[in-house]
Protein backbone atom coordinates (compact mmCIF):
# COMPACT_ATOMS: atom_id res chain seq x y z
CA UNK A 1 0.00 0.00 0.00
CA UNK A 2 1.63 3.91 -0.94
CA UNK A 3 1.43 6.72 1.06
CA UNK A 4 -2.10 8.82 1.45
CA UNK A 5 -0.92 12.37 1.42
CA UNK A 6 -3.19 14.11 3.90
CA UNK A 7 -3.30 17.79 3.74
CA UNK A 8 -3.97 19.71 6.85
CA UNK A 9 -5.32 23.33 6.66
CA UNK A 10 -7.27 25.87 9.07
CA UNK A 11 -10.36 27.12 7.37
CA UNK A 12 -11.72 28.86 10.69
CA UNK A 13 -9.19 28.81 13.53
CA UNK A 14 -5.60 27.82 14.34
CA UNK A 15 -3.62 25.35 15.71
CA UNK A 16 0.15 25.20 17.51
CA UNK A 17 2.72 24.59 15.83
CA UNK A 18 3.73 22.14 19.10
CA UNK A 19 0.49 20.00 18.13
CA UNK A 20 1.27 19.48 14.66
CA UNK A 21 4.67 18.51 15.46
CA UNK A 22 3.54 16.12 18.34
CA UNK A 23 0.39 14.87 15.97
CA UNK A 24 2.91 14.16 12.70
CA UNK A 25 5.13 12.18 15.07
CA UNK A 26 2.14 9.95 16.77
CA UNK A 27 0.87 9.35 13.23
CA UNK A 28 4.18 8.13 12.03
CA UNK A 29 3.70 5.69 14.94
CA UNK A 30 0.03 4.62 14.40
CA UNK A 31 -0.49 5.08 10.68
CA UNK A 32 2.79 4.71 9.02
CA UNK A 33 0.85 5.00 5.52
CA UNK A 34 0.40 8.22 6.45
CA UNK A 35 1.80 11.52 4.99
CA UNK A 36 0.54 14.57 7.46
CA UNK A 37 1.17 17.87 5.18
CA UNK A 38 0.50 20.80 7.70
CA UNK A 39 0.09 23.83 5.77
CA UNK A 40 1.65 26.69 7.29
CA UNK A 41 -1.61 28.67 7.56
CA UNK A 42 -2.72 26.58 10.44
CA UNK A 43 -0.27 28.15 12.45
CA UNK A 44 -1.28 32.12 11.06
CA UNK A 45 -3.47 34.06 13.87
CA UNK A 46 -5.40 36.87 13.14
CA UNK A 47 -7.85 37.89 15.66
CA UNK A 48 -10.23 34.73 15.75
CA UNK A 49 -9.25 33.12 12.98
CA UNK A 50 -6.47 31.48 11.29
CA UNK A 51 -5.28 34.03 9.12
CA UNK A 52 -7.37 36.92 7.36
CA UNK A 53 -9.79 35.30 4.88
CA UNK A 54 -7.56 35.67 1.54
CA UNK A 55 -4.99 33.04 3.40
CA UNK A 56 -6.74 30.70 4.84
CA UNK A 57 -8.47 30.27 1.35
CA UNK A 58 -5.14 30.36 -0.34
CA UNK A 59 -4.23 27.49 1.47
CA UNK A 60 -7.09 25.48 1.32
CA UNK A 61 -7.12 25.67 -2.47
CA UNK A 62 -3.05 25.00 -2.57
CA UNK A 63 -3.99 21.88 -1.24
CA UNK A 64 -7.18 20.89 -2.70
CA UNK A 65 -5.58 21.89 -6.14
CA UNK A 66 -2.41 19.85 -5.28
CA UNK A 67 -2.70 16.07 -7.42
CA UNK A 68 -0.50 14.79 -4.91
CA UNK A 69 -2.53 15.30 -2.14
CA UNK A 70 -5.15 12.48 -1.22
CA UNK A 71 -7.42 14.31 1.83
CA UNK A 72 -7.84 17.50 3.17
CA UNK A 73 -8.18 17.26 6.39
CA UNK A 74 -9.71 20.42 8.77
CA UNK A 75 -7.15 21.48 11.61
CA UNK A 76 -9.70 22.73 13.82
CA UNK A 77 -13.60 24.42 13.65
CA UNK A 78 -14.58 27.50 15.65
CA UNK A 79 -16.03 30.39 12.77
CA UNK A 80 -14.62 31.08 9.30
CA UNK A 81 -15.06 28.20 7.03
CA UNK A 82 -18.45 30.46 5.62
CA UNK A 83 -16.44 33.14 5.04
CA UNK A 84 -14.32 31.14 2.27
CA UNK A 85 -16.11 29.15 1.31
CA UNK A 86 -17.61 30.90 -2.10
CA UNK A 87 -14.21 32.32 -2.79
CA UNK A 88 -12.95 28.25 -2.71
CA UNK A 89 -15.69 26.86 -5.09
CA UNK A 90 -14.80 28.87 -8.37
CA UNK A 91 -11.28 27.88 -7.73
CA UNK A 92 -10.92 24.74 -7.25
CA UNK A 93 -9.71 22.71 -10.47
CA UNK A 94 -9.42 18.86 -11.17
CA UNK A 95 -7.07 18.20 -9.09
CA UNK A 96 -9.75 18.90 -6.25
CA UNK A 97 -12.35 16.64 -7.51
CA UNK A 98 -10.86 13.16 -6.44
CA UNK A 99 -9.94 14.07 -2.61
CA UNK A 100 -11.49 13.35 -0.06
CA UNK A 101 -12.48 16.09 2.83
CA UNK A 102 -13.30 15.83 6.41
CA UNK A 103 -14.12 17.73 9.47
CA UNK A 104 -17.17 18.96 11.81
CA UNK A 105 -18.55 21.66 13.54
CA UNK A 106 -17.55 25.15 11.31
CA UNK A 107 -16.49 22.89 8.26
CA UNK A 108 -19.98 21.52 8.03
CA UNK A 109 -19.88 25.26 5.77
CA UNK A 110 -17.38 23.60 3.44
CA UNK A 111 -18.58 19.99 3.88
CA UNK A 112 -21.78 20.89 2.81
CA UNK A 113 -21.02 23.39 0.06
CA UNK A 114 -18.21 20.83 -1.86
CA UNK A 115 -21.04 18.28 -1.39
CA UNK A 116 -23.43 20.43 -3.08
CA UNK A 117 -21.23 21.13 -5.90
CA UNK A 118 -19.77 17.45 -6.25
CA UNK A 119 -16.03 18.16 -5.76
CA UNK A 120 -14.75 15.19 -4.22
CA UNK A 121 -16.35 13.35 -1.27
CA UNK A 122 -16.87 14.33 2.62
CA UNK A 123 -17.07 12.98 5.57
CA UNK A 124 -18.36 14.84 9.28
CA UNK A 125 -15.40 13.49 11.39
CA UNK A 126 -13.04 13.71 14.03
CA UNK A 127 -10.29 16.79 13.60
CA UNK A 128 -6.80 17.16 14.32
CA UNK A 129 -7.77 20.01 17.16
CA UNK A 130 -9.84 16.61 19.09
CA UNK A 131 -5.97 15.91 20.68
CA UNK A 132 -6.83 18.54 22.94
CA UNK A 133 -9.45 16.62 24.74
CA UNK A 134 -9.01 13.86 27.44
CA UNK A 135 -8.01 10.60 25.78
CA UNK A 136 -8.37 12.90 22.28
CA UNK A 137 -5.96 10.71 20.28
CA UNK A 138 -8.32 7.99 20.35
CA UNK A 139 -10.30 10.57 17.97
CA UNK A 140 -7.68 11.47 15.96
CA UNK A 141 -6.64 8.16 15.41
CA UNK A 142 -10.15 7.33 14.13
CA UNK A 143 -10.12 9.76 12.05
CA UNK A 144 -6.63 8.81 10.51
CA UNK A 145 -8.22 5.03 10.30
CA UNK A 146 -11.10 6.06 8.08
CA UNK A 147 -9.03 8.65 5.78
CA UNK A 148 -6.13 6.29 5.26
CA UNK A 149 -7.14 3.04 5.57
CA UNK A 150 -11.30 3.74 5.01
CA UNK A 151 -11.97 1.69 8.16
CA UNK A 152 -15.38 0.67 8.45
CA UNK A 153 -15.18 0.54 12.46
CA UNK A 154 -14.40 4.35 12.08
CA UNK A 155 -18.25 4.80 10.72
CA UNK A 156 -21.22 6.24 12.67
CA UNK A 157 -22.46 2.75 13.71
CA UNK A 158 -26.28 3.32 12.35
CA UNK A 159 -25.19 4.03 9.03
CA UNK A 160 -26.46 1.59 6.08
CA UNK A 161 -25.01 0.86 2.58
CA UNK A 162 -27.18 2.67 0.10
CA UNK A 163 -28.86 5.56 2.37
CA UNK A 164 -27.80 8.97 1.94
CA UNK A 165 -26.13 10.86 5.12
CA UNK A 166 -24.94 14.08 5.55
CA UNK A 167 -23.87 15.35 9.40
CA UNK A 168 -23.71 18.46 10.52
CA UNK A 169 -23.35 20.87 13.96
CA UNK A 170 -26.88 22.07 14.61
CA UNK A 171 -26.06 26.18 14.75
CA UNK A 172 -23.69 25.90 11.55
CA UNK A 173 -26.46 24.45 10.08
CA UNK A 174 -29.24 26.80 11.02
CA UNK A 175 -26.67 29.64 9.34
CA UNK A 176 -26.47 27.93 6.57
CA UNK A 177 -30.25 27.91 6.14
CA UNK A 178 -31.35 30.29 3.21
CA UNK A 179 -27.45 30.61 1.50
CA UNK A 180 -26.30 28.52 -1.14
CA UNK A 181 -23.84 26.71 1.40
CA UNK A 182 -26.68 23.97 1.84
CA UNK A 183 -26.62 21.47 -0.23
CA UNK A 184 -30.43 19.41 -1.10
CA UNK A 185 -30.66 16.87 1.50
CA UNK A 186 -33.90 14.90 0.15
CA UNK A 187 -33.40 11.44 0.71
CA UNK A 188 -30.96 11.68 3.40
CA UNK A 189 -30.66 10.88 6.98
CA UNK A 190 -29.31 13.80 8.53
CA UNK A 191 -27.35 13.60 11.68
CA UNK A 192 -27.09 16.52 14.01
CA UNK A 193 -25.15 17.23 17.10
CA UNK A 194 -24.30 20.60 19.15
CA UNK A 195 -22.20 21.98 21.76
CA UNK A 196 -22.35 24.87 24.64
CA UNK A 197 -25.98 26.23 23.90
CA UNK A 198 -28.80 26.71 25.98
CA UNK A 199 -31.67 24.61 24.58
CA UNK A 200 -33.64 27.74 23.79
CA UNK A 201 -31.22 27.91 21.63
CA UNK A 202 -31.14 24.51 20.40
CA UNK A 203 -34.87 24.76 19.90
CA UNK A 204 -34.41 27.82 18.12
CA UNK A 205 -31.82 26.74 16.04
CA UNK A 206 -33.71 23.49 14.86
CA UNK A 207 -37.04 25.24 14.64
CA UNK A 208 -35.16 27.33 11.62
CA UNK A 209 -33.65 24.06 10.07
CA UNK A 210 -37.03 21.56 10.56
CA UNK A 211 -39.24 24.33 9.46
CA UNK A 212 -36.94 24.86 6.44
CA UNK A 213 -36.42 21.29 5.54
CA UNK A 214 -40.21 20.03 6.26
CA UNK A 215 -41.07 19.44 2.82
CA UNK A 216 -37.69 18.82 1.70
CA UNK A 217 -38.32 15.05 1.84
CA UNK A 218 -35.61 14.30 4.55
CA UNK A 219 -35.75 10.65 5.41
CA UNK A 220 -34.99 11.14 8.67
CA UNK A 221 -32.96 12.75 11.89
CA UNK A 222 -30.67 11.24 14.20
CA UNK A 223 -29.60 12.94 17.04
CA UNK A 224 -25.76 12.91 18.29
CA UNK A 225 -25.12 14.18 21.75
CA UNK A 226 -25.90 17.58 23.04
CA UNK A 227 -22.64 18.91 25.17
CA UNK A 228 -22.30 21.36 27.67
CA UNK A 229 -25.45 22.94 27.65
CA UNK A 230 -25.09 25.69 30.28
CA UNK A 231 -27.32 26.43 32.65
CA UNK A 232 -29.83 29.08 32.00
CA UNK A 233 -31.80 30.77 34.87
CA UNK A 234 -34.86 28.68 34.47
CA UNK A 235 -35.20 25.15 33.46
CA UNK A 236 -35.93 25.18 29.82
CA UNK A 237 -38.30 22.39 30.48
CA UNK A 238 -37.94 19.47 27.79
CA UNK A 239 -34.68 17.43 27.08
CA UNK A 240 -32.75 18.13 24.12
CA UNK A 241 -33.78 14.41 22.24
CA UNK A 242 -37.72 15.92 23.48
CA UNK A 243 -36.86 19.00 21.73
CA UNK A 244 -36.14 17.16 18.13
CA UNK A 245 -39.32 14.65 18.36
CA UNK A 246 -41.68 17.39 18.79
CA UNK A 247 -40.19 19.16 15.88
CA UNK A 248 -40.03 16.09 13.75
CA UNK A 249 -43.62 15.26 14.58
CA UNK A 250 -44.52 19.00 13.88
CA UNK A 251 -43.12 18.44 10.05
CA UNK A 252 -43.58 15.01 9.68
CA UNK A 253 -39.85 14.20 9.58
CA UNK A 254 -39.27 10.95 10.77
CA UNK A 255 -36.80 10.54 14.06
CA UNK A 256 -34.67 7.50 13.45
CA UNK A 257 -33.10 7.92 17.40
CA UNK A 258 -29.79 8.46 18.32
CA UNK A 259 -26.23 8.82 16.88
CA UNK A 260 -22.95 8.32 17.74
CA UNK A 261 -21.37 11.92 16.76
CA UNK A 262 -20.52 14.73 18.82
CA UNK A 263 -18.11 17.23 20.40
CA UNK A 264 -15.97 14.66 21.86
CA UNK A 265 -13.37 11.71 21.43
CA UNK A 266 -16.17 9.35 20.50
CA UNK A 267 -17.46 11.34 17.27
CA UNK A 268 -17.77 8.80 15.01
CA UNK A 269 -17.34 9.53 11.22
CA UNK A 270 -20.23 10.07 8.98
CA UNK A 271 -19.50 10.20 4.86
CA UNK A 272 -21.64 12.10 3.30
CA UNK A 273 -24.05 11.22 0.46
CA UNK A 274 -24.88 7.62 -0.59
CA UNK A 275 -22.95 4.80 2.14
CA UNK A 276 -21.09 2.38 -0.45
CA UNK A 277 -22.03 -1.42 -0.27
CA UNK B 1 -59.69 61.79 23.14
CA UNK B 2 -61.32 58.08 23.89
CA UNK B 3 -59.89 55.22 25.75
CA UNK B 4 -57.36 53.06 24.00
CA UNK B 5 -57.30 49.46 25.04
CA UNK B 6 -53.82 48.21 25.11
CA UNK B 7 -54.19 43.97 25.15
CA UNK B 8 -50.50 42.44 26.59
CA UNK B 9 -50.17 38.79 26.40
CA UNK B 10 -46.55 36.56 26.61
CA UNK B 11 -45.73 34.87 23.08
CA UNK B 12 -42.52 34.42 24.52
CA UNK B 13 -41.52 34.26 28.39
CA UNK B 14 -43.44 35.43 31.43
CA UNK B 15 -43.47 38.40 33.56
CA UNK B 16 -44.52 38.78 37.55
CA UNK B 17 -48.17 39.53 38.29
CA UNK B 18 -46.54 42.32 40.51
CA UNK B 19 -45.04 43.93 37.43
CA UNK B 20 -48.77 44.52 35.67
CA UNK B 21 -49.87 45.68 38.86
CA UNK B 22 -47.36 48.28 38.94
CA UNK B 23 -47.14 48.98 34.96
CA UNK B 24 -51.20 49.51 35.50
CA UNK B 25 -50.78 52.31 38.40
CA UNK B 26 -48.10 54.03 36.52
CA UNK B 27 -49.69 53.92 33.38
CA UNK B 28 -52.86 55.16 34.89
CA UNK B 29 -50.75 58.50 36.12
CA UNK B 30 -48.15 58.63 33.20
CA UNK B 31 -50.97 58.07 30.32
CA UNK B 32 -54.91 58.10 31.92
CA UNK B 33 -56.41 57.69 27.83
CA UNK B 34 -54.85 54.17 28.09
CA UNK B 35 -56.47 51.07 29.41
CA UNK B 36 -53.90 48.08 30.34
CA UNK B 37 -55.55 45.06 29.61
CA UNK B 38 -53.31 42.33 30.42
CA UNK B 39 -54.18 38.89 29.62
CA UNK B 40 -53.55 36.13 32.40
CA UNK B 41 -51.37 34.06 30.51
CA UNK B 42 -48.66 36.65 30.91
CA UNK B 43 -48.11 35.11 34.14
CA UNK B 44 -48.46 31.56 33.17
CA UNK B 45 -44.73 29.79 33.64
CA UNK B 46 -44.14 26.35 31.77
CA UNK B 47 -40.53 25.96 32.11
CA UNK B 48 -38.77 28.03 29.35
CA UNK B 49 -41.86 29.68 28.75
CA UNK B 50 -45.33 31.48 29.44
CA UNK B 51 -47.10 28.46 29.28
CA UNK B 52 -47.62 26.03 26.56
CA UNK B 53 -47.53 27.01 22.88
CA UNK B 54 -51.20 26.49 22.83
CA UNK B 55 -51.98 28.70 25.80
CA UNK B 56 -49.64 31.80 24.46
CA UNK B 57 -51.82 31.33 20.71
CA UNK B 58 -54.96 31.33 22.49
CA UNK B 59 -53.58 34.55 24.91
CA UNK B 60 -53.06 36.42 21.83
CA UNK B 61 -55.75 35.05 19.79
CA UNK B 62 -58.04 36.38 22.31
CA UNK B 63 -56.82 39.83 22.42
CA UNK B 64 -55.87 40.14 18.23
CA UNK B 65 -59.79 38.88 17.91
CA UNK B 66 -61.25 41.39 19.91
CA UNK B 67 -62.76 44.20 18.61
CA UNK B 68 -62.73 46.06 21.77
CA UNK B 69 -58.58 46.21 21.98
CA UNK B 70 -56.75 48.64 19.72
CA UNK B 71 -53.03 47.24 20.59
CA UNK B 72 -51.75 44.14 21.31
CA UNK B 73 -48.21 44.84 23.14
CA UNK B 74 -46.07 41.40 23.94
CA UNK B 75 -45.02 41.36 27.39
CA UNK B 76 -41.35 40.21 27.15
CA UNK B 77 -39.02 38.77 24.58
CA UNK B 78 -37.01 35.81 25.27
CA UNK B 79 -37.79 32.55 22.65
CA UNK B 80 -41.33 31.55 21.92
CA UNK B 81 -43.16 33.65 19.39
CA UNK B 82 -41.45 31.40 16.17
CA UNK B 83 -43.60 28.24 17.82
CA UNK B 84 -47.11 29.79 17.75
CA UNK B 85 -47.10 32.60 14.93
CA UNK B 86 -48.25 29.62 12.03
CA UNK B 87 -50.80 28.62 14.18
CA UNK B 88 -51.69 32.43 14.80
CA UNK B 89 -51.58 33.75 11.46
CA UNK B 90 -54.89 31.31 10.73
CA UNK B 91 -56.72 32.06 13.11
CA UNK B 92 -56.43 35.46 13.28
CA UNK B 93 -59.99 37.75 12.64
CA UNK B 94 -61.28 40.70 10.95
CA UNK B 95 -60.53 42.72 14.43
CA UNK B 96 -56.87 41.87 14.20
CA UNK B 97 -56.87 43.76 10.92
CA UNK B 98 -57.15 47.58 12.40
CA UNK B 99 -54.70 47.14 15.54
CA UNK B 100 -51.03 47.74 16.37
CA UNK B 101 -48.65 45.35 17.41
CA UNK B 102 -45.23 45.73 19.40
CA UNK B 103 -42.58 44.35 21.10
CA UNK B 104 -39.28 43.10 19.94
CA UNK B 105 -36.24 40.54 20.42
CA UNK B 106 -38.32 37.25 20.12
CA UNK B 107 -41.24 39.16 19.41
CA UNK B 108 -39.84 40.19 16.08
CA UNK B 109 -41.09 36.44 14.62
CA UNK B 110 -44.65 37.92 15.09
CA UNK B 111 -43.92 41.34 13.96
CA UNK B 112 -42.36 39.48 10.81
CA UNK B 113 -45.22 37.39 10.12
CA UNK B 114 -48.04 39.62 10.79
CA UNK B 115 -46.38 42.20 8.45
CA UNK B 116 -45.84 39.64 5.96
CA UNK B 117 -49.66 38.61 6.31
CA UNK B 118 -50.47 42.10 5.81
CA UNK B 119 -52.06 41.92 9.17
CA UNK B 120 -52.86 44.58 11.40
CA UNK B 121 -49.85 46.90 11.79
CA UNK B 122 -46.48 46.86 13.63
CA UNK B 123 -43.38 48.18 15.33
CA UNK B 124 -40.33 47.30 16.99
CA UNK B 125 -40.50 49.00 20.13
CA UNK B 126 -40.11 49.06 24.10
CA UNK B 127 -42.11 46.06 26.20
CA UNK B 128 -43.34 46.01 29.29
CA UNK B 129 -40.50 43.99 30.41
CA UNK B 130 -38.33 46.61 29.91
CA UNK B 131 -39.71 48.47 33.64
CA UNK B 132 -36.86 46.16 34.80
CA UNK B 133 -34.01 47.64 33.26
CA UNK B 134 -32.25 50.77 35.70
CA UNK B 135 -34.41 53.78 34.51
CA UNK B 136 -36.30 51.47 32.26
CA UNK B 137 -39.99 53.37 32.91
CA UNK B 138 -38.43 55.09 30.04
CA UNK B 139 -38.62 53.05 27.27
CA UNK B 140 -41.72 51.92 28.43
CA UNK B 141 -43.28 55.29 28.69
CA UNK B 142 -42.01 55.58 25.33
CA UNK B 143 -43.98 52.87 24.13
CA UNK B 144 -47.08 54.35 25.31
CA UNK B 145 -45.93 57.38 23.75
CA UNK B 146 -46.32 56.08 20.25
CA UNK B 147 -49.01 52.80 21.43
CA UNK B 148 -51.37 55.52 22.58
CA UNK B 149 -50.58 59.04 20.88
CA UNK B 150 -48.79 57.96 18.22
CA UNK B 151 -46.07 60.02 19.35
CA UNK B 152 -43.22 61.01 16.26
CA UNK B 153 -40.70 61.54 19.22
CA UNK B 154 -40.86 57.82 20.09
CA UNK B 155 -39.64 56.90 16.15
CA UNK B 156 -35.92 56.26 15.82
CA UNK B 157 -34.50 59.45 14.67
CA UNK B 158 -33.49 57.90 10.93
CA UNK B 159 -36.94 57.17 10.37
CA UNK B 160 -37.95 59.04 7.14
CA UNK B 161 -41.73 59.77 6.18
CA UNK B 162 -42.40 57.68 2.63
CA UNK B 163 -39.47 55.20 3.75
CA UNK B 164 -40.19 51.35 4.41
CA UNK B 165 -38.47 50.50 7.12
CA UNK B 166 -38.24 46.87 9.26
CA UNK B 167 -36.09 46.12 12.42
CA UNK B 168 -35.03 43.27 13.89
CA UNK B 169 -33.04 41.16 16.48
CA UNK B 170 -29.76 39.72 14.76
CA UNK B 171 -30.22 36.18 15.85
CA UNK B 172 -33.82 36.29 15.47
CA UNK B 173 -33.68 37.50 12.13
CA UNK B 174 -31.27 35.02 11.08
CA UNK B 175 -33.19 31.82 12.68
CA UNK B 176 -36.33 33.38 10.40
CA UNK B 177 -34.06 33.40 7.09
CA UNK B 178 -35.66 29.98 5.39
CA UNK B 179 -38.64 29.90 7.46
CA UNK B 180 -42.08 31.47 6.00
CA UNK B 181 -42.06 33.94 9.14
CA UNK B 182 -39.60 36.13 6.91
CA UNK B 183 -41.39 38.98 5.04
CA UNK B 184 -39.91 40.30 1.89
CA UNK B 185 -37.92 42.96 2.82
CA UNK B 186 -37.51 44.63 -0.65
CA UNK B 187 -36.88 48.10 -0.83
CA UNK B 188 -36.21 48.72 3.43
CA UNK B 189 -33.98 49.69 5.69
CA UNK B 190 -33.59 47.12 7.73
CA UNK B 191 -32.12 47.65 11.66
CA UNK B 192 -30.40 45.16 13.78
CA UNK B 193 -29.25 45.04 16.93
CA UNK B 194 -28.20 42.41 19.10
CA UNK B 195 -27.22 41.58 22.99
CA UNK B 196 -25.13 39.12 24.59
CA UNK B 197 -23.87 37.24 21.65
CA UNK B 198 -20.26 36.58 20.95
CA UNK B 199 -18.53 38.79 18.17
CA UNK B 200 -17.90 35.63 16.02
CA UNK B 201 -21.46 34.58 16.08
CA UNK B 202 -23.18 37.78 15.36
CA UNK B 203 -20.56 37.79 12.25
CA UNK B 204 -21.35 34.26 11.72
CA UNK B 205 -25.53 35.64 12.43
CA UNK B 206 -25.20 38.56 9.71
CA UNK B 207 -23.16 36.55 6.95
CA UNK B 208 -26.25 34.37 7.06
CA UNK B 209 -28.97 37.19 6.97
CA UNK B 210 -26.73 39.22 4.06
CA UNK B 211 -25.80 36.30 1.92
CA UNK B 212 -30.07 35.93 2.14
CA UNK B 213 -30.44 39.47 1.57
CA UNK B 214 -27.95 40.12 -0.85
CA UNK B 215 -30.34 39.94 -4.49
CA UNK B 216 -33.58 41.07 -2.41
CA UNK B 217 -33.28 44.63 -3.27
CA UNK B 218 -32.64 45.75 0.63
CA UNK B 219 -32.49 49.41 0.73
CA UNK B 220 -29.45 49.49 3.07
CA UNK B 221 -28.39 48.32 6.78
CA UNK B 222 -28.41 50.41 10.16
CA UNK B 223 -26.42 48.93 13.01
CA UNK B 224 -28.13 49.44 16.86
CA UNK B 225 -26.52 49.19 19.61
CA UNK B 226 -24.78 45.29 20.40
CA UNK B 227 -24.59 44.87 23.93
CA UNK B 228 -23.51 42.79 26.63
CA UNK B 229 -20.63 41.08 24.29
CA UNK B 230 -19.22 38.30 26.01
CA UNK B 231 -15.79 38.27 26.15
CA UNK B 232 -14.01 34.89 23.92
CA UNK B 233 -11.02 32.93 24.89
CA UNK B 234 -9.41 35.93 21.85
CA UNK B 235 -10.27 38.88 20.49
CA UNK B 236 -12.64 38.79 17.31
CA UNK B 237 -10.14 41.46 15.74
CA UNK B 238 -12.98 43.79 14.29
CA UNK B 239 -15.88 45.54 16.12
CA UNK B 240 -19.99 44.97 15.63
CA UNK B 241 -20.08 47.96 13.22
CA UNK B 242 -16.63 46.75 11.07
CA UNK B 243 -18.61 43.22 10.54
CA UNK B 244 -21.38 45.08 9.41
CA UNK B 245 -19.73 47.61 6.85
CA UNK B 246 -17.31 44.50 5.72
CA UNK B 247 -20.67 42.26 4.88
CA UNK B 248 -22.60 45.35 3.17
CA UNK B 249 -19.35 45.41 1.38
CA UNK B 250 -19.41 42.21 -0.04
CA UNK B 251 -22.90 42.01 -1.13
CA UNK B 252 -23.47 45.29 -1.97
CA UNK B 253 -25.96 46.20 0.35
CA UNK B 254 -25.57 50.25 1.81
CA UNK B 255 -24.51 50.78 5.05
CA UNK B 256 -26.45 53.55 6.16
CA UNK B 257 -24.61 53.82 9.66
CA UNK B 258 -25.95 53.58 13.35
CA UNK B 259 -29.47 52.89 14.40
CA UNK B 260 -31.14 54.33 18.10
CA UNK B 261 -32.23 51.02 19.25
CA UNK B 262 -31.07 48.11 21.11
CA UNK B 263 -31.82 46.09 24.24
CA UNK B 264 -31.73 49.23 26.14
CA UNK B 265 -33.70 51.85 27.58
CA UNK B 266 -32.94 54.23 25.12
CA UNK B 267 -34.43 51.81 22.42
CA UNK B 268 -36.54 53.55 19.98
CA UNK B 269 -40.02 52.90 18.22
CA UNK B 270 -39.60 51.80 14.38
CA UNK B 271 -42.86 51.13 13.00
CA UNK B 272 -43.02 48.69 9.75
CA UNK B 273 -43.29 49.53 6.28
CA UNK B 274 -43.67 52.81 5.26
CA UNK B 275 -43.42 55.53 7.39
CA UNK B 276 -46.24 57.84 7.20
CA UNK B 277 -45.91 61.61 5.80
Amino acid sequence: MGQVRIGICAPSTPLYREEAEQLTALTNQSHPAAQLVFHDQCFAIEGHFAGKDDLRSSAFLSLANDPSVDAIWFARGGYGAARIADDILTQLGPAAQGKHYMGYSDGGNLLGALYKAGIGTQAHGPMPVDMRRDGGMVAVQRGLDWLVHWDKQALEPHAEAGQKYAAFNLMTLAMMVGTPLLPDLEGHVLMIEEIAEYLYAFDRALFNVTTYLADKGLEGIRLGRVSEVPENNRPFGEEAEDIVQRLCDRYAIPYLGRADIGHDVENKVVPFGTIPT
